[in-house]
């Protein structure tokens, strides 16, 4: 392990200490000295609080002078809510500063490039623990709002339920666990007030023995009409928080501004083709029973798809077999109507 | 390489000049004498002529006594056309018997511990060339009728067309490509008239630049109307043979019969779903596009299943991508009413 990649681990510890589900990427950031010592450790505790390279310059005052700040993520370069954070490690006389993932978002980006300009040592080094941290966050930065999967459970011949619309269960309890784990990392999981009306779900993460996982989910329900009392979704620790519109761009947006950074669609083919229908859906993700129905209703809506030649195609990124059932990855090669990043 | 698995590989040799489409099992026989000298050599060449063994006996004369046959199947029991080679070997004088496969058939297994039993020395060695080679047979054998391969081409949510009726194409040209190096694998391709009025398929094994492979299987549609004049199943060196019954095992019989042990299904739900419920389905072959239609014709049909608990399910033996595409192998669990072996 290289000087550089254990000073990155421990920024990455500092990171760590942030809020998981936040608008804000959780970054760390450590100031070493010449003498390898370090002289203060800072992390970002959320929106609306210092960035984490202000965080260590505060805790170290003068001691920042001369010293090689290690972060996790390319400091900032714009005026958002606590200044750029660029500028803040040059006034501060940081004589280097080395980070790990490049800051994807155009907003933010060059701080890197105009600390050089500076006349700072800056050196850009991988690693894969700080990536993964801000995965979400970058990925929703680049989309311009939060990254969509679309999970469907289904038979071979693409049925959720026989034809007397009973559905418990098509897939196994491994492949229904693996959704469970999956909605843990999720930040929110998002259904039609059909599904909600229908299934009565919780929309919890949930262990093998059915008690709630440490990480949940925000759980949020879509449509104009009222949830029934008493309803699952309204009851537990945080009520679902329902959006009365039908327009995915809107319930993105909304949601974006809450921090959500992914959302797990597993409501009903009617909200999955709107999602689809306004180029909205990043990610398919399909657990495939090996069985068949024969009858009953389809997972996938129709998409307006007239002729062969329409197809909506996709890439296959990913097979894994969960149990007896297989879990397909996918990403749409093309959608009719890409949503326009803002 | 020990003696026995050389011996062995010359009859396979042997036996691999016998015909490949035959309602007999291919089966080569060495005889070899004390010293390690080929004796003599025989095979089967089908239908109505002698067993490897008898052949390979009559080869030899008096030579045979003494010798140790090398023989790819057990050597039957049972009085057929030609009279159990069991006893032709011990009446022979023959000393020893290396088999690679047993015979998995009630009615001609037990040759070997006849024999052993009249102190022939009788040893069993696994040869997996030997087993290939009869695996159809014996696979047909064990069943009582052709081993019956549905085959289906779908997208993700099941559809084998679109809205319009368009299907060309859904899968990829590498899976297509796979389907035709199938049917060159087996006995006979399966259509129904349906299939065969609408698509007017050749149902020919071709090779990547649209010509006709070696191998070409029987071609049989099912179904009580006549083909139309000049449809492409009425063409070619041997014409489709057209089966006026819409009953899967009446099928199955009069394919029997004509020496089919492999059948692939691959015309339309209607065909497939009347197999599916008579038990006559063995294995699924589902290629798999990564593709949406969200409409169109199902690829599989109404299966009279109601209820989610009356699912038909299948164990997952295989998958593989092919191109794009996945290629999924599956053996039903449970098939509603089998039919029974005669």
């Amino acid at each position: 392990m290289t000087t550089h990649t254990e000073h990155l681990e421990l920024a990455l510890a500092c990171a760590r200490q942030g809020p998981a589900r936040d608008p804000n990427p959780r970054v760390g950031c450590v100031l070493v000295d010449a003498d390898g010592q370090v002289v203060a450790r800072g992390h970002h505790a959320g929106a609306g609080t210092p960035h984490a390279e202000v965080a260590a310059l505060t805790a170290a005052g003068p001691r920042a002078r001369g010293t090689t700040a290690y972060v996790t993520l390319e400091p900032c370069n714009h005026h958002g809510r606590t200044g750029p954070c660029a500028q803040a490690l040059h006034r501060a006389g940081v004589a280097g500063v080395v980070y790990a993932v490049a800051d994807p978002t155009a907003r933010a980006a060059g701080g890197a490039a105009w600390l050089a300009g500076q006349g700072v040592r800056v050196e850009q080094q991988d690693h894969p623990g700080a990536a993964e941290l801000v995965a979400d966050w970058a990925r929703a930065a680049v989309l311009g709002r939060p990254h969509v999967t679309w999970k469907v459970a289904s038979t071979l011949d693409g049925r959720v339920a026989a034809a007397d619309g009973t559905s418990r269960w098509i897939t196994s309890a491994p492949a229904r666990q693996d959704g469970h784990d999956l909605r843990a990392r999720v930040d929110a999981i998002v259904v039609g007030t059909g599904t909600a009306r229908t299934d009565d779900p919780a929309l919890t993460a949930r262990g093998a023995d059915g008690t709630e996982l440490a990480d949940q989910p925000l759980r949020v329900v879509v449509g104009k009409s009222d949830l029934a009392p008493g309803a699952r979704l309204t009851s537990g620790t945080t009520p679902a928080l329902q959006l009365r519109t039908h327009d995915p761009v809107e319930v993105l947006a909304t949601l974006a501004e809450r921090g959500v950074h992914s959302v797990l669609l597993e409501g009903g083919p009617t909200l999955a083709g709107a999602f689809w229908a306004a180029g909205c859906v990043d990610e398919l993700l399909v657990y495939l029973a090996p069985a068949l129905l024969g009858a009953g209703p389809s997972a996938v809506p129709d998409l307006g798809i007239a002729t062969v030649t329409d197809t909506a195609r996709l890439d296959l990124v990913d097979v894994a077999r969960v149990g007896p059932d297989l879990r397909l990855r996918l990403v749409p090669l093309t959608t009719p109507h890409p949503h326009q990043e803002d």
